[in-house]
This record gives C-alpha cells, structure tokens and sequence, in this order.
C-alpha cells in the first residue's frame, strides 16, 4: 500500500498511541500538543512547507514563504486558546538555492515573530532536492482558555471567524493566470494567524480549531473527536465577493473553495447558547447528536463525506 | 551566491540575532536551546534526517532510520546535561513510499523513545520528493548540570565519552562494499546518543558538545564559543581496532574518520584539573589561552583548519 492511497488520516491513526506520561493533555489529533508544566500549559505544534506542495517560488517571494511558514504554526498555536513563545527552524535547501533565498526568508519569519513577540531560538540547516520548511513553535495558554476539538457539544453553535475561500481562490487564480483579483492573490501569498480573535473566544469556547484544509475537514475533525455531528447552513457561509467572481469565472463553486479548499487559516469554533453574547464571528451552523456532517441550504439537504482540502494539488 | 558555496557555518551568522527575551538563556548556536520557564530550564532541539545524506535505504531499515532520527536528537540535549522529554515528528513523504516504511520508521522511533522514557506527542505529514524526517526534542536541565559550547576555560582537560571514527568507518565500508566489518556497519547503522555518561559527566564538565561532525570540528565550536583554543594529542584518540582496519584496507587515515568524520555521537567535554577524580572518560587533549587549535604527535604538531565532516557526502 502506498502513501498516497490511504492519504494521511489512516497514517495518523496508525503512529498514534496514548500516552503514558500524565503530563501530556493532548498528544497527537490536536493542532498543538498539551503538556503540563509548573507554570501552566505549554503547548508545542510543527508544521512543514514542502516547496510545490505549499508554495512556488514563482508565485511567492522569499518573504512571503517565511512569513506563512510562521504565520500556519501561530494559527495552530492560537486555535488551542494559547499564545505563541520560541520557534525553532529546520531548514532543508537545495544546493543550488542562492543564499539570497534564505535572507528573504529569514526577513520573512522575523517580520512576522515580531508581530507576535515570538522569538527564534534554534534549529538546523541540512541539503535536500527541495526546500523543505520545518517549523516548531511553543505556546503558552491557561487552563481556562484551552480550546480543543474534542469538546464541542450537542446544541452548540459553531461559528467562523472570516470569510472562508480566500486560499482556494487565490490559488485557482495563480493556477490559471487571471488577471487582476490582485486582493485574492494577496490574501493568498500573505495569510494571516488570528490571535486576537482567537483569545477573545477561547475563554467561551468548547471548542476551536484553525482552517487549514476547508470548513468541512476541520469540522469533521471536531465532530469525530467530540463525538457528535454538525449542520452547516450553507447560505450563511461567508465568502468574499472577489472569491465568487473567481469561482464564477472558471465555472467553479465559492462553497467547494470555502468547504474543501484550504488554506484560509481562519477560525472555527462551537459556542453554547449561553454565550453567546460574549464572542464574535460569523455563525454558519450548529452541533447535532446525530452524527453526520451536514449541509443545509434552500436546495435542501446533502451529506457532506470525509473529504477536503489534500494539500496535494500540483499533481 | 549558491548555499553550496558558503556552507552552514556562514549561513547560521547570517540567521542569528541576540535573542531580546531574559527567558532565553541559550539561543542558536549550541546542542539545544535552552528557556527558564519556572520548572527550571527546558531544552528544546530539532534535527533533520534527509534521504541520500543521512541514510540510505539500501544501508538502512525503515526501524533503523527511525532510532537514529531520535538518537541523534537524545544526543543533543544529553550533551546539554538535560533529560530528554517530548518529541514532535515532522515527515515529508514521496507519494509512492510504501506504507510498511512508515510502520517501520514509527517502530524504531517508538522502541528508542520507550529506551530513554521520551514520548511522541504530536507532528505532522506531508508530501515531498525524498523523505525528509525532522524530528524536535523538548528536555529538562537542572541549572548545575546545564553543560554549553561557552563554558570552556584555559587550562581544563579534554575528554571524549567512547572510541572515535565508527561514523565515518561505517559509511566508508558501505560506500565501498568492504566484506566482514559486521560490527562496524551495526554501529553505523544503529549509532546511540550516550546519556548516562552524558549525566554522569554534567555536574562536573564546564562545556559538552556531541561529536556529530568529527572531534575537530566539535572543538572548533567549543573553542569559538568559549573563545580559547586546543591542543589535541592524537595518540591519545581512541579509534577500535575495527576503524583502524577499514582506514588501512582502504588505505586511509583513521585519525582523519575521529577528527574529520561524522555521526560518532560520542560526547566531547571538558573538565578543569580538581575535577578530574570525578569523571570517567579519554583523555586526548587540553583548552589553551592561544585560540588555534593543535594537533600534537610524536611527528611534531600541525594546526587544524576549519574543517570537518559536512553532511553530503553522496555528492
């Protein structure tokens, strides 16, 4: 059996293990790992930029891949009601790759530590065929705002926190050479963690996750942790303008992009009836006993299966 | 300028900044870094294993592959004096890898962690052209043993934890299919960090650094960091019988696979003189006000250059 066919959620199952130690909240399944220490929770999260998969060097400049490459590892970090702390770096370049290239890097990864007071406190550099990115971040979150994805509950109301469709937008854009939606592409290169917006709701949320693979995947990953299921309203979905006239300009569907594409690092969080009134965001459905992951919209009701966004789409 | 050209050395100043949090104590530039948090001091370590540079399927099993990523990162933080703790695991994959590699990776990465009480909590995966395993390694150091690359001082002898040159022996009988040499290619194929020595040594050594690129590069960081120099006696170096036999079969020099070689993951340390009753190890050299670093043997003395195993070697 190859990788490519049992995809990542059956690997995932296959390398995990509960954990021993007591210290460990959350282990693997989450978007940050959870250990206790004496001065709170720490939370340790990696993610990887795979040059092709994630990024081209035609489309972003140097800059813009080490800002994303912080700005995902944030996300994840945020989406757990924490605040992020140290990064460390594992580069893998190319030999041929001009050293120009990991200045315009760096510059990138400092500028957006900075944003967030983040600091780069190690890593290590080695050769590869490609440019592999390897980022670790720490975080620290209280108790009280640990948001994650096995704590949701039936009744709930989930909210976004932005309009979703934005990265499968600006990649379409980029993959078949429109002209203009400047805004799109920009949005696309440079997307942005929401921190803010994500220690406003962790303090009431049950739970949170960040979209990185479409609204659908993540909510899936919600559901099955907190065993229950969910109703999306199909009509409340927020979508940009200039994202449906980039659908509707290839012939394609906003909702795909919002509900299966990736990369639009907002939030998604469920929040029961009773606070409501304390958080922000974009309510687009609500928490079931039953199950399934649905869609619910004037055209009437669908099944939404295990699919999404596969960070795979140069193939 | 290409990577190729200016090498890790140059890049790594070009990357660093001081670090502005006082919670920082050690940033880039030694084994792990190192952060007070109010535990005490925590480690954190990332190291990366690509395919082609740091192993090779034909050589080595998929378990194999799996130890060594997580061998190579106990290195790094026993060479802080620190306890290794938590581990993140990040994998690129080419599509058409088997999944029985990924099953065989996690074994060896499970049997290593369960060897020093390490546990996996989290990671990601992703696609690539050649594997591409990185792993980060969080620890814990007690304020005494926390051993640096800085703390080196004139006048303190050199030691080395075990027998130098396997690393670069091993590789050499594999890149030239030397016959017998059984228990030579083992230690290359399954090197071990050296954590108890690595312990035993802490409270008493002013600077620690594993031996991943060869003795002479190793002391070469130490002596920078700690701004002296170094006499190493090379007839005191220990190299087994074994590596002394590839070395002449092929030859070559041993002594060039214990200073120049790589992958040896002994520890270097050193130790002043009233400690010396304390400690266990080779003796095979001594720190000097004067910054070169020396070789002396009985054919007079010869000063080292900047040099050293450089992590591609199949080019």
């Amino acid at each position: 059996m190859k990788i490519k066919e049992i995809g990542e959620f059956g690997l995932i199952d296959r390398i995990t293990k509960k954990p021993r130690n007591k210290d460990i909240i959350v282990g693997i399944g989450d978007d940050a790992a959870v250990v206790k220490t004496k001065k709170g929770l720490q939370l340790l999260t990696t993610d990887t930029l795979v040059e092709g998969d994630h990024f081209r060097r035609e489309w972003f400049s140097p800059k813009q891949i080490g800002m994303k490459a912080i700005e995902i590892n944030v996300s994840d970090v945020a989406a757990m009601g924490g605040n992020p702390k140290y990064v460390l770096v594992s580069l893998a370049l190319p030999n041929d790759l001009d050293v120009k290239f990991v200045d315009g890097l760096y510059s990138g990864m400092w500028k957006t530590c900075n944003k967030y007071d983040i600091e780069i406190i190690g890593g290590n550099m080695t050769h590869s065929k490609q440019i592999v990115i390897s980022i670790t971040l720490t975080g620290e979150v209280d108790e009280n705002n640990l948001c994650l994805r096995s704590g949701a509950k039936s009744g709930d109301f989930i909210f976004v926190s932005g309009q979703l469709g934005n990265g499968r937008a600006g990649l379409r854009v980029f993959q078949e050479d429109l002209k203009d939606f400047e805004k799109v592409k920009k949005a696309y290169l440079e997307p942005k963690a929401h921190l803010t917006s994500a220690l406003e709701v962790a303090p009431y949320a049950n739970s949170m996750e960040d979209i990185s693979d479409g609204l659908a995947s993540e909510l899936n990953h919600i559901c099955e942790q907190s065993k229950c299921g969910a109703i999306i309203y199909k009509d409340k979905i927020p979508i940009k303008y200039d994202v449906r006239k980039v659908a509707r300009t290839l012939g394609e569907d906003e909702y795909d992009y919002a509900l299966f594409g990736g990369e639009d690092f907002e939030l998604v969080y469920t929040v029961s009836k009773d606070k409501l009134n304390k958080i922000n965001g974009f309510l687009v459905g609500e928490i079931t006993k039953d199950k399934a992951l649905r869609l619910f919209s004037l055209d009437g009701e669908k099944v939404i299966t295990k699919k999404g966004y596969d960070h795979f789409f140069y193939e």
